[in-house]
């Protein structure tokens, strides 16, 4: 490795620090604070190293991917799922993200990086659609261990949860969004919340 | 995947939560708080992502064994590197916490995950090896960042510093250990701290 190269290399990962910053709107399962996007991107690969086992997806792939996909709200920041956002404002800023974080590393691994984000983006190959349902279980977890966390703050009735968790988890895994689904019903029956 | 194997899955994923609450020395690279060992083990697995182009390591399993390395702590602590420490105490705790936590997971998966803990520890393998490079040149890199960090705290000499961060991370590359010690000449140079 030369000397310029790992330059460039330290200088992007110093300034991915800032992930650890942007915090999302999930809480953490004790509920001290609100969980952020550095720790939730380890969560997700850890969900991805213990749920992959019988998925016919390429896991070390799938890891790859969720340690990459949150990095560009640095710069564009976290759109949280329960709320109205212009996608196509969303959209613009999450690529000029891209191109100047990305675009720190040395030319071949800023490609290489951007091709990951924009591949989780798309959600087409097996291990996105993959990484996409870890995505949307993760805080549904988090959730169902809180009372309800986000769902409980904005209202979220069982059948929102159901449109807004439920393809992106079971297009992923059909498993997962079997049992996903069980944990929302045992939640609202037991909350009392509306459904 | 059965639905037992799941919730057996779901509750160790639960259970690791709790990383996010375990605080280390370092501190963030803009010094708003301390890093905490989850978003540490995700910058890690970053490290190894962009620094393993170069080195002859399997790439994916360095990721595994950093994503993994921390999770004793739940029940062990952090140990600190400037610090004194019973080690074999330390040994203990941790495993024990190694027993309990992974012991969380399935049969199969508990063996794998306290395997890639012990392949760690042991840093025997080349990607162990690397795993430890990256885990001391991390915590170094936030340091040279923030004036110092953790050795202006504890009036570390770069003396210090180069026994304390040099045979590890030179032992997995000695090309990131020759930019280290320049990026540590330098802070000194700047700081005028006591060599
Ligand atoms: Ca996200």
């Amino acid at each position: 490795m030369s000397e310029a190269r790992i330059a460039e290399q330290l200088g992007f990962l110093a300034e991915i620090d800032a992930l650890k910053s942007v915090v999302r709107q999930s809480p953490l399962a004790d509920r001290s604070r609100r969980e952020n996007s550095a720790e939730h991107s380890w969560h997700l690969a850890m969900f991805a190293l213990v749920l992959s086992d019988d998925e016919a997806v390429d896991t070390a792939h799938v890891i790859k991917l969720l340690l990459v996909h949150d990095i560009v709200e640095i710069d564009a920041g976290d759109a949280p799922i329960h709320g109205n956002h212009d996608s196509q404002a969303v959209e613009a800023r999450e690529n000029a993200a891209a191109e100047r974080l990305f675009g720190l590393l040395p030319d071949d691994q800023a490609a290489t990086f951007a091709g990951l984000w924009r591949e989780f983006e798309a959600a087409e190959t097996p291990e996105a659609r993959f990484a996409k349902t870890l995505d949307r279980l993760q805080p549904l977890l988090l959730n169902t261990l809180t009372d309800g966390g986000t769902w409980t703050e904005n209202r979220v009735t069982e059948r929102e949860v159901h449109e807004r968790y439920g393809p992106t988890i079971e297009r992923g895994s059909p498993a997962l969004w079997r049992h996903a689904k069980a944990l929302v019903r045992r939640h609202f029956a037991d909350s009392g919340a509306q459904r």
